[in-house]
């Protein structure tokens, strides 16, 4: 039993209620949705509450409400599970793509971070049990409902699940900041690829990093030197999808 | 003489107070630094206080203070001009990137766009006066001092702005959440390009989008199709740093 199975989460906003209702996969304990709010009168919002029982929806005033509530206009409070155990239940697809999130800080970057890799079609995230920004209700939040499309892996070793994966066909490809790495785009990110990102402040720990199968940079034109995490990893998971659809049409100059 | 022009703003920590001082764009007015922070610790910022006159820097205790000052041990108070008037005084690079920014209003996605964009090479970029965030504090503390090697326009019509940008020899792409436009990998992004980005809940203005040369997608693999902006910009202008990197080397496969 993981520590956020069962566990009962409150977001706020018409996306985040709407997938998570959608999704079918939480049990939905009470929505919440301020009387004459753009979310009482969204449609949307109406269509995914008649999926639900009727005693599970209250209509409120908006007094005495937290302020990111009142934005909003609809709040939804549910239980579920969110991590899987397995890093093994794919389908018998040859595109794999796994994020790996070596002690990850922020929890803003970490909803960002699901938002965009759900866009983008990545299969799921491992990140690390310990040192790491858990899976809480800011991170869920910000993803703006991607969570509920999206596999979690909670791991006490990113180096032991990587060498797991190496064995099982992925590719291990670790993202840092060095002048001395190949640039992102030269990497093939064809076939099952686990791509490897370190924390805000630290990069990769050398124990992950050694079992990279190779090392790829972005390679910085300002004098800042410093891009975030969240933005790293969409300029290489839009490449990784630039170079599979590519290869099947006719845009790839 | 502009609004933000002369202005007084503070940010806060070690990145902020470095590019800040190094730049030398702008008057400096206080440095608070907390005894024995981090900050206080830091090599760079005791190089980058030894450019400043002495009596500009106070070393303080740690009571009363903002909790997000206290977190970062240090911030800047200075002054100076942050909007170019004229979008016109770039040295005769045949490659110059703007980003246009139509109607941006979370001042989160402002401070990390500028700086994926610092990273990334871009030189400048272009955000409507009216119904924009404006270049705030929070804007420029997000952008962990990436701001000062960035040219700012705040322009009334946006339209008519990228209507002069054509005549001076840019390709005008706006970028959109579409079914119909091309990926955003077949674009051509080489030669002098304005890229054109809408809102967070609305995209680019049809007037707006009347203006562009060509008109690009990111294609949403998942379900919830709603690519953060700042996510959407990142992916776009690592292609286009892409496309110009990988002509000049054998990486491009």
């Amino acid at each position: 039993m993981h520590r956020y199975n069962n566990k009962t989460f409150t977001c706020v906003g018409i996306n985040n209620t709407i997938s998570i209702i959608r999704s079918k996969r939480f049990q939905i304990e009470k929505v919440l949705i301020i009387k004459g709010s753009k979310a009482d009168k969204d449609q949307r919002i109406n269509n995914a509450i008649n999926l639900i029982k009727r005693d599970l929806i209250q209509k409120v005033n908006d007094k005495k409400l937290p302020s990111n509530f009142k934005t909003q206009g609809v709040s939804i409070t549910f239980s579920g599970d969110l991590i899987f155990d397995e890093i093994s239940n794919f389908e018998n697809n040859a595109h794999i793509c796994l994020l790996v999130l070596d002690r990850l800080e922020d929890p803003q970057n970490f909803g960002q971070i699901i938002r965009t890799a759900e866009c983008a079609g990545v299969n799921g995230i491992i990140y690390s049990r310990h040192h790491s920004v858990p899976l809480n209700e800011t991170v869920l939040q910000v993803s703006q409902g991607a969570f509920v499309n999206m596999k979690f892996y909670e791991v006490i070793n990113i180096r032991n699940e990587l060498i797991k994966l190496k064995k099982n066909n992925f590719w291990i490809i670790g993202l840092e900041n060095s002048t001395n790495s190949r640039p992102w785009y030269s990497v093939d990110y064809s076939g099952n690829t686990a791509l490897v990102f370190g924390s805000e402040g630290y990069g990769i720990r050398k124990k992950v990093l050694e079992t990279c199968d190779f090392i790829a940079t972005i390679p910085m034109q300002g004098s800042t030197n410093s891009l975030n995490v969240s933005a790293a990893i969409s300029a290489v998971i839009f490449e990784k999808l630039r170079q599979k659809l590519g290869k099947n049409n006719a845009f790839d100059t």
